[in-house]
C-alpha cells in the first residue's frame, strides 16, 4: 500500500466520497457537516454500528474493495435479520500513513458497486488518520414497520430454530486463508474464501420474516454463540440437531471426518446467515419464503423451557441423540468468552 | 494502562455501557443487536459521525473519563452548530490490549456525566481490539423542526458573520500541553488546557439560532478554515476584523504580543464554538440571545460576492485595516489543507 502520499481529506471526499451520496437528498453531497433522514410513514428508523479492524477482522494485506464491502455488509446482515431494509450509511474512515490513493480508489469502488446491489446510499462520516491500522466504522440506517423489528428476546417453548443459507463457510475460509487444507480441491477452496471475505446479507429475505419469526439474529459470532444470545434474552433453552445444520458441498469436503473442523463449523462467526425461531405453525410459510426468495432455509432444532434452575444454553445432539461438546464457544474480543448477551 | 486483562465485551458491555442507554426504550438495554429511534412529529432526525485517535485527537496518556467525554462533545457540538437538540448516540469504542478494565469505568463514568449534562443516551455500538492506538467513532442523533436546519450555504451578502465564546483558547491549551508559555500564570494556563479538553457544545444555543442564522457550522478546524467552508458551499467571500475575534482574558495573556500565537488563534482548531452569519436585521435578536443564553455572541466580519473572476475566500483584516497574511490555515489530517468545503 506505499505510494505517494495522500491528498487532504477535504479533496479525497470531493473526489472518492461525494459521489457515493448523490442520490440522498439529505446527504447534501457531503458538503455540510451532518445529514437529514426520516423514516417513511409508519415506519421507523433502525440503527446499527459496527467496526472493522485491520489484523483482527480482516488480514492486513486484503483487498481495498472487500474491506469496504465487508463493513458495509455486516452492518446489512444485522439490519436484514432484524426486519428492516437498508437505506443509508454513515463511514468512519481512519487510516495509516501507509495507504496510497490507489487503496481509495478502490475502496470507494467496492462500496459504490454495494451501493448499487444493496440500494444504499453514504450520507456522512468522517476521516481520520492513525498509527494503527486500517479501522472502518459504519453506521447503517434501516427502516422497518413501527414497533415491527425482529427482537432477541421474543422465542417461545416449541419454537423452530430456523437458519438460512449454509453455516460454516466463513469459518472455513478463514483458516484456508491461513492454511490449505490438504485434498481439498480449488473449486471448493476459493468458494470458503468468498464465504469469509464477502458474506451475502440476507437483505430481501430478512424484511419479509416480520410476521413470521418470533425472534431472530444475524451470525457473526458463531451459530452457537448467536443462538445463545438469542436463548439467554428469550430465557429459553435450545436444541439442536448437528445432522440438521445445513453444510456447503466445499464446507462437507472440507470437513470429511474431522471432528475439529465440525467444530469450527459450529463455532466459527462471519456467517452472516439469519438464525430466527417462529413457530410450528410457520413451517408451511417459511418453506414459501425459502422458495419465494431462493435463499435455503433449514429448522434444525427447537427452543424449550430452561430446565429448572439452570440458565438458558444450546445443546447440539448428534446422530444418536448425545449432546455434543463444544470446544469452541464463538467469537469475543476480550477474554473469554462465555455466556452473555 | 497496563493491568489484568480484561473480561470479555459481553460482560464489559452489561457492566459499563448497558446502564448508559436505559432511559432509551430504543436502545433495548443494549441486550439486542439494532436500535430503533424516531424523530418527534414535525421534526427530522439529523446525524453526525466523528471519529477520534489516540496520538492523533488526545495524547497518549490522556484520562479516560477525558477522552470519553470529548468524543461525545466533538459531535454534540455539530448537531448544535446545524440547530438540532442532541437525543442519543452510537459509540464504536477499538481498544489496545493495554487497556485494563479500571480504564473502561473510567471511560463509561464520563459518558454518564455527559448524558446527565447534556439529556442524550447511549443507544448502540461495537468493541473492537487493534494493535494501534484507542480509537473512539461516535454516531450522534439530534433533531430539528423539519428542513430547518442550518446549513453551511445559505450565507448572503452583506450578512454579518458571528461567532460564540471565544476563539484560540484550545489551539493555545494544546500547545500548552506540549511546552509551558514563559510567564503564564497557572490559572490562565489550566483554563486554557480544559479548554482543549473538554469542548463546551453549544447546544442550548444552537437549536434557538433556527430562523435567524442563514449558515453556520461548529469551528473545529480553525475559525479561518472553518469561515472558508462555510463560503466555499455559499459561494462567498467573508471579511474578517482581526481585532474584533473574541479572545478569553487566559488567551490575550498567553498571546502577549507574539505573533505566532495570533496566527495560531486564527489557525486552530477545537474551539467546537458555533460560527455563523445572519441578516444585519437580526443584530437585535442575536443580542438578545446572547443575553438570554448566557453565551457571548461577537461580531466579527461580514459576507460579501466574491471578487469577480476569483474563488470564495477569507481576509483577515488588522487595525489599519490591512489584509493580514495567515500562516496556518486549518487542521487537515492528510496532505496539506488547500480551500475545499
Amino acid at each position: 500500500m506505499a505510494g505517494k502520499s495522500l491528498p487532504n481529506e477535504f479533496d479525497l471526499i470531493a473526489r472518492y466520497f461525494a459521489p457515493l451520496s448523490h442520490r440522498f437528498p439529505g446527504a447534501y453531497g457531503l458538503l455540510d457537516d451532518v445529514a437529514v433522514i426520516s423514516a417513511s410513514s409508519g415506519a421507523e428508523l433502525v440503527v446499527k454500528s459496527d467496526v472493522v479492524v485491520g489484523g483482527i477482522d480482516f488480514p492486513p494485506g486484503e483487498a481495498a474493495d472487500l474491506i469496504a464491502r465487508k463493513a458495509l455488509r455486516v452492518n446489512l446482515s444485522d439490519l436484514a435479520a432484524k426486519g428492516a431494509t437498508p437505506r443509508a450509511y454513515l463511514l468512519d474512515l481512519v487510516l495509516p500513513g501507509s495507504v496510497d490513493e490507489d487503496w481509495i480508489a478502490a475502496f470507494a469502488a467496492g462500496l459504490a458497486a454495494d451501493q448499487a446491489q444493496y440500494g444504499v446510499d453514504l450520507i456522512g462520516g468522517d476521516m481520520s488518520s492513525t498509527s494503527g491500522p486500517v479501522t472502518i466504522a459504519i453506521c447503517a440506517f434501516g427502516e422497518a414497520p413501527r414497533g415491527a423489528i425482529i427482537r432477541r428476546g421474543g422465542a417461545r417453548p416449541g419454537d423452530t430454530v430456523f437458519v438460512t443459507g449454509t453455516i460454516g463457510d466463513a469459518a472455513l475460509g478463514l483458516a484456508l486463508s491461513r492454511s490449505s487444507f490438504r485434498s481439498l480441491d480449488a473449486r471448493s477452496a476459493a468458494f470458503l474464501l468468498e464465504r469469509y471475505q464477502l458474506p451475502q446479507p440476507r437483505v430481501t429475505l430478512g424484511p419479509q420474516l416480520i410476521g413470521i419469526a418470533t425472534a431472530g439474529l444475524d451470525v457473526s459470532d458463531g451459530l452457537i454463540a448467536d443462538l445463545r444470545h438469542l436463548c439467554c434474552v428469550s430465557r429459553l433453552s435450545a436444541v439442536i440437531e448437528a445432522r440438521l445444520i445445513p453444510l456447503s458441498r466445499a464446507a462437507r469436503v472440507a470437513i470429511g471426518d474431522d471432528p475439529e473442523k465440525l467444530a469450527m463449523v459450529l463455532g466459527g462467526g462471519d456467517d452472516y446467515e439469519i438464525l430466527f425461531t417462529a413457530s410450528a405453525a410457520q413451517a408451511a410459510r417459511v418453506e414459501e419464503l425459502s422458495r419465494s426468495s431462493g435463499v435455503s432455509i433449514a429448522a434444525i432444532g427447537h427452543m424449550s423451557a430452561a430446565a429448572k434452575g439452570e440458565e438458558p444454553g444450546v445443546v447440539v445432539r448428534d446422530e444418536l441423540g448425545r449432546s455434543m461438546s463444544l470446544p469452541h464457544e464463538g467469537w469475543a474480543h476480550f477474554g473469554t468468552h462465555r455466556d452473555g448477551p
